[in-house]
Formats: C-alpha cells, sequence, structure tokens
C-alpha cells in the first residue's frame, strides 16, 4: 500500500555506487505518464543525465550540492508548452500558449507528474532527492540542457540505490492545514500549538543554537530562505519567463 | 502496487450518493503531509467544502462544471506562505515571502501534495476530478473561501465514491517526453510519428468532427485553450498575484 510506503519514506542523498537501468525509470516514467493532465496534452517533458561531463555543468546551478554528481540517473522535470506549439504548427493550428497562465498549467501538469513518479520510484526501493534549486538558477539550466521556448525546467530529481537510512522528519500535525469551509486566520495561540512541538525537538534545537539564532523561524529567514536571495531570484525567475517567451 | 492502480485509473466526474467520511479523508490527507516539502515548511494548506452554500458559491468559479456541487467533497488545495508568515511574526523573525520565487516554491510544495493525496486516494477507491480552472479564477475562489495575502488556490479535487467507468485516455509514447542530455527539438516527422496514434483514435477524429474543424490540435487552439482566452487569464493571474501580495 502506497500509504505503508509513505510512513517510512524519507529524502535520500547518499546513493550505492550500483547503476539504475533506462529500461527501470523508463517504465517508472510510462506509469507517471497516467497522471491527470490538461487537456491530455501532457505539458511536460523529462530531460535524463547519465554522463559524468553533464551531471558537473549541472553541479553549479544546484548550488553544488553532491547528490547532482553522486547520483547515477539526474532528471530534470520541465513544464514543456514547446512541443505541443511544434504539433499545432504542424497542423494548421495557431498556438497560443506564450503567457503566464499557459505556463502555470504546464507547471501543474510537470509537478503532478514528478510527484506520480516519485512515489513510483520510491515504492521501486530508489532513495531520491528533489532539488527545489530549479527554480532558483533556471537560466543556467536552460543553458546546459539546451531547453528551447516555452519549456522551463521546474523540478529536478536525483535517482539512485539507497545509501543511507535519514530519520524521518516531523510534520505539523492535520490541524495546522486544514480549513473547513472557509479559511481560519491563526490567532498566536494556534501558532503555539501547532509549532512548539516542532521547535521543541532536539533537532531543531541543535539547529537554532549552530546558527547563532534566537527562534527556529529566525534559521528559516535570516540563514535559508532570506528575503533579499527571495527577491534577488524573483527577478531571476521573472526575467528567465520573459526569455522563454511566458511574458507577452 | 501503486503501478497497477495507475494503469487503471481514470478522472471521475459522477459519483455515488454516498457520503465520504471526514474521518477517511483526514487519514489520507495525514499521510499525504509525509511528500517532500521545502525545508520542511509545508507550504499549503486544504480547505474542505461540505456545505451546499459553499459549493453552490464556488460553482461558477468552476465555470458551472457539476462535479463542484455533485461530489460530496471538495477539496481546494492553496499555495500558503501565511501560515509561515505569521510563524515567524510570533518568534521574532522578518519573513520575506511576498515574492514570486516564494510562490513558486509554495505552488511546487501545494502541487506535489495534492498528487501524493490524489493516489492515496484513489489507491482507496474513490475516485477525483483535478479541477486545473482553479487558477482560472483564483480572485473568485480567494473571495469565497477568504483566503487571506500570501494565500494562493492552485488545485481544486472533486471527491466522492465512483459512479461511472469512463474508458482509459491514451497518452504519448515515451520517447515523447524523455530527452537523453540535452533536449532535442521536434521536426516534421517526429511530431507525425508522436501525434498520429493519438489523432487516428475514432474518438479523437469525432472530437475533430463535431467541432467542426480540420485537425486536432484546431480543437484545441480554436476552441478548449484559446490564445485569447490565455492572455486574459493571464492578466488575472498576474493581478491575483499582487493582490494576494506576491508580487513586490
Amino acid at each position: 500500500m502506497l500509504k505503508d510506503m509513505l510512513c517510512r519514506r524519507t529524502t535520500i542523498r547518499r546513493y550505492r555506487k550500483e547503476d539504475v537501468s533506462d529500461a527501470l525509470i523508463d517504465e517508472l516514467l510510462d506509469s507517471a505518464m497516467r497522471t491527470q493532465t490538461m487537456g491530455n496534452l501532457q505539458l511536460y517533458s523529462v530531460v535524463r543525465t547519465r554522463s559524468e561531463e553533464m551531471k558537473q555543468r549541472l553541479l553549479p546551478t544546484h548550488f553544488g550540492q553532491p547528490m547532482v554528481v553522486d547520483a547515477p540517473v539526474v532528471l530534470t522535470i520541465c513544464a514543456d508548452f514547446h512541443r505541443t506549439t511544434r504539433w499545432c504548427e504542424e497542423r494548421e493550428a495557431q498556438p497560443g500558449y506564450g503567457n503566464v497562465l499557459s505556463l502555470m498549467n504546464a507547471m501543474s501538469d510537470a509537478l503532478l507528474f514528478t510527484q506520480t513518479f516519485s512515489l513510483l520510484a520510491e515504492e521501486a526501493g530508489l532513495g531520491l532527492c528533489y532539488l527545489g534549486t530549479t527554480i532558483y538558477n533556471p537560466g543556467q539550466i536552460i543553458d546546459v540542457l539546451g531547453l528551447p521556448q516555452l519549456v522551463m525546467p521546474v523540478a529536478t530529481l536525483t535517482v539512485g540505490w539507497p545509501d543511507e537510512r535519514p530519520v524521518i522528519s516531523d510534520r505539523l500535525p492535520l490541524s495546522a492545514i486544514v480549513h473547513e469551509e472557509t479559511y481560519h486566520d491563526y490567532s498566536r495561540a494556534d501558532i503555539d500549538r501547532l509549532y512548539q512541538p516542532k521547535e521543541a525537538l532536539p533537532e531543531n534545537r541543535e539547529f537554532v543554537r549552530v546558527n547563532g539564532k534566537q527562534t527556529l523561524a529566525q534559521v528559516f529567514t535570516d540563514c535559508r530562505y532570506r528575503r533579499e536571495d527571495n527577491e534577488a531570484m524573483s527577478e531571476t525567475f521573472l526575467e528567465t519567463m520573459r526569455r522563454q517567451g511566458f511574458m507577452v
């Protein structure tokens, strides 16, 4: 059962030296294509990286995270309106997908597909790391992989056979994310109730200490996901949307 | 096995009159929270709609699609940086998440979570319809559900016990979506090879005929996903990003 697999899953960053065959990856990708997709257009593509040279070129785009070169396979999943546009061009149809909404449609398709693939791969015993850095440096990834207009990288998975068993990470209680009928805002008491168990975990207290901060939230705002970085990367993302033809 | 379930799955738009318990939905949402998430921040929320009144209010935002009122449960999944921001505010941290990159981060978290939930629900025998219309009318959904700043609806699922068995829809061959090392562009011959099987299906030929078009691609460009609609909805989406505080 998927449920049983999920309660044990963790992100895997260390892989055995053993290869993962193209046949296995293909089988999993093929199954993942059953994911619902807008108008059955399948607005995604996958670039498979195996060569050392290409992994080395991708490495700086992911801030040097070693999984990019250590994993036998790296998959870059892209929102893709290019293929559909090429189809339209060859069929006397006038495509109109160079806009923000179409990018959002294709991103949705690509991310839903990515997650189905991830769960299939984990069910098959593979270990994955999802690299959120993909949308921090989309322009560089576009250059390395040769992505044409109307293609935007949205997710990267490093894939291999697990060589570690990390502890299962904590989650907020379900009541933190579910709202009945309308959104209820969070009072100070709600925030305390929902976040105090996470803040009290020894690993999180240590995380605050080594970063020299007073609160766990400050580790996020001051070290991990800082306003100035987010704003600079937002500019980069908007520029890349223009470059790829998604802003009219 | 997830793989066996996937090869049979279809979108379900007709539901039996039987209820789906909150306990079951909660159990599935709780499992879905095991999905990887940026910095373990869980940048998503779910608004659960059960009341007739709220379903009626959501109905026009989804262009009157009857599943919205026919399904026992409607879930609107939102990219949510509001809760994390509230946490930061209560913990002497200065949040900086009112920008495009942060919206993309939260959208990614929300869509990966949505897909895990979908597969869990389908494995439990439920039927789902994913409403892509959520991002066509985000402003109206925000009004109906009372979503605060830094919350954006990104996906809606109508959920119930299946009362139909639709035929399994076709997919492109895997070679249409996979690229080795770099993106290979599509020649005319590639497009023919990849799309002709789809175009030859009796249901798609009928789809072209009833729409009075020459090609299947024209049904998409002229009827289903038109440039003028996409451009108008792109403006709406950008305005809603500003309204929700995601554009500086």
